[in-house]
């Protein structure tokens, strides 16, 4: 993985996420919500997949936020 | 934490909301308003967290604009 | 500052505005319309004050334009 | 002015536009119509005067499209 | 190709389906959702050819998320 | 042109449509369609041409996809 700064806050979150296979919320710029575990990381895209395992891959620049599935 | 500009003023008030736990409403591109308390910020996203002290990630690329809570 | 590019017109405009005060308009990809007096300006963000002194940071990246309050 | 690229076909034409007094329309991502002759342009902003000689001064990352005034 | 980072997951997921022929959903943030096969990826766009192999070139900054299609 | 990538696929389908006085449709994220000639390219923006030689100069960053025109 090229240039995913691994010292940010944000980035460890996420590390921390994929370790623990937290369930997550990603609100994106469409207002689509996607839920689901995160599979990986890298500095463009945040995969999740959801129960069936399906993976969606999501570029980072549409998403707004994050949340811990509520 | 990488890039983080700290004498950008920006930068500063958002250092100064963490240590202050002031809360401010965050408006997004998507229209959302997230209200809450500034936990931490790093180059690419601030971390608010509710009276609940569930926590959400914002990036700043989704953000229009940061208030004082009114 | 780090990175202000004080040469550029649209710097140079808004440290006008700042110097004299003036009332502007700011309208956001979100629709939105701030208005107020520049307080500062940094590389991410551009900082208004409303009549009541409070202030609204807004980021650059969802600014449309800028117009003298008519 | 810093960066501003002047050898881009784009640059060009915005330059030639202003020399030339040219009315053009900038269409933004708000869905904004702007009309107006060209007044400056820098790496960030472009600056459109109407008729009465005011000012709006548009970042390009909310600029979709220019089109000369039909 | 210049500046593919080909160690990332998302560039290699994107060469995985390029080669399996894999039919992919892009949803994109003006809401269209372009279904097809993956042709090629370059670091501005990813080019997508439908049943009738007509190409769509897809800007990646205009990308919400990609899935398998379903 | 400083930074046009030419060994780009998305630049050389580009300058393959420039060439060959292909129309293609351009489908913005303000979801304005313009259909027409490619003139131009350059690292910002693509400029079309209608029926009647009128230019529009676009974006990159505004633009969703491109396909020929059907």
């Amino acid at each position: 993985m090229s240039d995913l700064q691994t010292g940010m806050p944000s980035t460890r979150q996420l590390q921390h996420a994929i370790k623990e296979k937290q369930e997550v919320e990603l609100k994106l710029v469409t207002d689509d919500l996607i839920v689901g575990k995160v599979k990986w990381q890298d500095p463009d895209c945040i995969c999740l997949v959801d129960h069936y395992d399906q993976p969606t891959i999501v570029w980072r620049h549409a998403i707004a936020y994050l949340k811990p599935k509520s």
